[in-house]
């Protein structure tokens, strides 16, 4: 059902400062950044083999991940595994009492369709599933 | 650099208890259980993908993982990179100023070489490099 890690999102004050981290201790490709401004995260992603690291940095001091920040410090924020259809992945979930924290698909980064779940159904792992929007050439 | 997520590493109070969630909502295969007496647990693997999600459950008071849920309670423990070569990955990390956890490659489960990075030096995130022992087949 769940085909793969497509990301580990992690949460990080500053991207600018990690990336000598990611790209270059672990040698690691960047692959860009990007501004998702609905959840208040400027993102940047690293290909890991058939994975990526996804840094997430708040744009303010309200929004999920400035939260996280201000109670956990940086660390892993998620797990991102990739589904070949995210309705039939929230169908699956559902029907096993893990909850979906929307009550339909949202927009994530790349154009992807995304759904997190209740992280007290998962063993405290903040899970998302994550489905792309359309088939990738390459 | 580092080639792929080789596994996740999950503390988990009970690996039976968390079975129903990997394998049976997530669809993940069970690839078996093993014990490290040496870090005082009990591992099981599911593969997802090329990488691996490790649950980790204590089998004493004592060990980092019995530590580990009494300080954070279950969540993410480790992401474990793989790499080609473990001695030429840790030369890399000393090289970037990464401090390692030992000064030499431990033996991890199935039969690994591993080593811990520094989490005050990797953003509060405990990195593993891991190396197969031997190539595999398949």
């Amino acid at each position: 059902m769940l085909t793969k890690i497509d990301h580990i999102g992690i949460a990080v004050r500053s991207i600018e400062a990690s990336i000598a981290l990611y790209r270059d201790a672990f040698g690691l490709e960047f692959l860009g950044e990007e501004e998702v401004a609905a959840q208040g995260v400027r993102v940047a992603f690293f290909k890991i083999g058939e994975s990526m690291i996804e840094l997430l940095e708040p744009l303010n001091e309200t929004g999920p991940i400035a939260r996280f920040l201000a109670k956990n410090g940086e660390g892993v924020h998620h797990i991102a595994a990739g589904c070949e259809d995210i309705e039939a992945g929230r169908a699956r979930m559902t029907e096993h009492q893990i909850r979906l924290l929307s009550d339909e698909p949202l927009d994530g980064a790349h154009g992807k369709l995304i759904s997190f779940m209740h992280p007290s159904d998962t063993g405290r792992v903040l899970f998302e599933l994550t489905q792309r929007a359309e088939p990738e050439e390459g």
